[in-house]
């Protein structure tokens, strides 16, 4: 069974391109094995599970997948089912789409299942992707939805719990897009202790086993490091009043730019490496 | 004559209070010798000049203005008319409204007029305001226009020569209203010897002599400071192309906080003083 070389976790912002060079695909693809690789889909996260899995499955088969799954889970008790359970031991590369955070998270939270994918990618046996809901999941913090075109403030962003799976992160996505950066900085100032990353569409933050993100396809990821507020007005101001923030460090990435999330350094340009 | 006791300028991110409390407006009569002032409003970033002119005009009469005085100009010649220079030496308020930034540049900029008006306000003896456009022309480089909803890009933001009031900003209003931070960063890494300040709806950034700004307000004030930027891509990429930032200060600021644009430190909270 081929096996990833390393913890790889690819936080795609949705809208990935699907058609043409495929980059964040392909390089999912890649880390997953390639040819050789066994891929599951989980589209729990969207009320049209059967289109949106197919649609995955059709593009990994086309690049020459081995075997290509889609993890149909509508019912959490399915997560706790030895079959998919089993199918996993076999996989390289798990795929979550795009949908409802809070309907994936509902599904797949604590369940058996998802117990032993976090295992598999910690060990470095499953390369792990989930693009715009697939991505908003992967903190312990989840923005579950927001609005824009306001100053920051709590009751512009909707916080609970998400898989954990980065849990230093506050994960935004369709960032740029969908101008979401007030949002993020709403959550952001909820939790200090943790980093915002805002990812734009068919962009991707792939995270490896030794901290580092290295940014994929077209637009930015935004981190929003708070390690340096010096101050900030919240709680102390009521739900809908503006926010202060003092001292945020905000790093703005492109394709090819690398960040390390243990020591909250960007990667000099002369350091990259080749993805 | 009253005379302000020093420079005050005030950069308002449109859309103020003009009905209820009118905090901002309130500050700025104050500021302007209040009964005892004489102000001065320039309509003419507006196509509509003598309809918004008469608005400010009725505020600040209502408020109980000595005299209230509309410098209806529409055309260059008459920024060199001795009849408002004259006018001029007895003022202690200049207002500019909203409008076109564009329009309101190409009256005023190097005009007789605008020579005094920034020599009186440097002087400390105009107090000086300007809101929406008649924010947006303080800085050296002025945003003229440009999007949102992408990544920060060199094409997403439209820059030409403002009017220098305050050289070091680059201002930008109706901010987290109209999701304008990727256009401000866009700005920010053409001109990154600049500073960025965001202006949101009914919000001031009150610029006193002393280097100081001090907000007003139901807003934010976002200042963007890339006085530490490490690295940026920008010029080296095609303009639609995403901009690499690494390294800005971001403070966002609300009522009462300050902020010192020549040292770019924040005032601790407890040093502030009342306004």
């Amino acid at each position: 069974m081929p096996q990833s070389l390393k913890t790889t976790i690819l936080v795609i912002g949705g809208a990935e391109d699907k058609v043409h060079g495929r980059e964040i695909l392909q390089t999912f693809f890649n880390r997953s094995g390639g040819k050789d690789g066994r891929i599951a889909i989980i589209p729990s996260a969207s009320r049209e599970p059967v289109a949106i899995g197919d649609r995955y499955r059709y593009i990994f088969e086309d690049m020459g997948a081995k075997a290509v799954q889609v993890l149909d889970i509508r019912d959490r008790s399915q997560g706790e089912d030895p079959i998919w359970q089993t199918y996993l031991e076999g996989c390289t590369g798990v795929f979550m789409t795009g949908g409802d955070q809070l309907r994936l998270c509902g599904l797949l939270a604590d369940t058996p299942l998802m117990e032993k994918i976090l295992l598999q990618v910690q060990l470095g046996q499953i390369t792990l992707a989930g693009t715009s809901a697939g991505a908003a999941v992967m903190g312990h913090h989840m923005i579950a939805g927001g609005g824009s075109g306001e100053s920051p403030n709590r009751s512009l962003v909707d916080l609970t719990t998400g898989l954990g799976i980065l849990p230093q992160l506050i994960v935004d996505q369709h960032f740029n897009n969908r101008n979401r950066i007030a949002r993020l900085l709403s959550a952001i100032a909820c939790h200090p202790d943790r980093l915002g990353m805002g990812v734009d569409e068919d962009t991707c933050a792939m995270y490896e086993g030794d901290g580092t993100i290295q940014v994929l396809g077209k637009g930015n990821v935004t981190i929003i490091d708070p390690g340096e507020l010096s101050h900030t007005n919240e709680p102390y101001v009521s739900a809908s009043d503006p926010l202060s923030l003092f001292g945020l460090q905000v790093h703005i990435l492109t394709h090819g730019d690398r960040y390390n999330l243990n020591t909250r350094n960007i990667v000099p340009p002369e350091e990259r490496v080749a993805v």
